[in-house]
């Protein structure tokens, strides 16, 4: 995993691929699946929709930070795993072998088998709408990984897997941040 | 375009597509491209984050009503076109030959050419993160037409087109709202 600008990290978000949001309490680590994202502008400024009814949450109100990680559609059912099961009462990173990596600005781990990850500190909670709004701090990209396609839930139980990529940045220019 | 369940509105929005947002001051429709949205809970619920730098801001501000059609991606350039000029002073679904039609519930139109059209009011605005709060009222899908895929944007002004769809609802049936 090497370091990506934080400039450039809303473009692994943009997209709206399922992610992981990992925790800590201080003893033990947690991770939930999270599809409601948005990004929030050309910046490492993102919203997240969850609330008291992920187990999470209680961690993430108390420490103000969390990683968003990224899988890709090989690790598609230890995602769907993690996302149907509660911190409560299952050690998610062992049941779902996922090896937690220590980061440097924040105590939630990013994960190793990720395709990125982005260390977040909790800037606001939005309480009416139980939007979480976060910033990132740092992100990592692991170029090494051959699969690099991510997943979008739809919502039905069914998820859109990457396909082929379109150029235009020509036509976008103007309207993009400099040196993207 | 048929009518489906608004409970089912959200299947829409949940991959993340780019979409485009139709608004009327009264007397002009206007459009804009918005690839930052976020469903929020297994609802018609919806957020979006623009503020005054859209022009179409100042008639989702007034008249509290939008409509949220889904381009696919035979639509791109179209998209692209709408979201790099100005409802100020051009006429965009003239320019972009968009046909508008009317909806059943808000004044914005529908888009003929678009896959799906969600009817939506604002519900709220959260002046601090610029970000608005849309339910959607009604919802619409072409099901006759042939090309289905949504893009979805990087932000850095390259899109991902939708791929294999991968079904999962045996295992998601436990956190799926009946009837998906």
């Amino acid at each position: 995993m090497e370091k990506m600008p934080i400039s450039k990290a809303f473009t692994l978000m943009e997209s709206g691929p399922v992610v992981l949001v990992t925790t800590t309490d201080g003893n033990k680590n947690n991770v939930m699946t999270i599809s409601w994202t948005m990004v929030m502008d050309f910046t490492p400024i993102f919203a997240m929709t969850t609330g008291s009814w992920n187990y999470s949450f209680a961690a993430l109100r108390k420490t103000k930070e969390c990683v968003i990680s990224i899988p890709t559609v090989d690790m598609l059912d230890k995602v769907i795993g993690v996302g149907t099961c509660s911190g409560a009462d299952t050690d998610k990173f062992e049941k779902f072998m996922l090896t937690p990596v220590k980061g440097k600005h924040v105590k939630a781990p990013l994960i190793k088998e990720c395709l990125a990850n982005i260390e977040c500190k909790v800037v606001d909670i939005v309480e009416k709408h139980n939007i979480v709004v976060l910033e990132g701090v740092a992100a990592y990209f692991d170029n090494a990984r051959k699969e690099k396609r991510t997943v979008h839930a739809v919502g039905d139980g069914t998820f859109i897997v990457d396909g082929r990529k379109l150029n235009r940045k020509k036509m976008m220019r103007a309207k993009l941040p400099a040196g993207l």
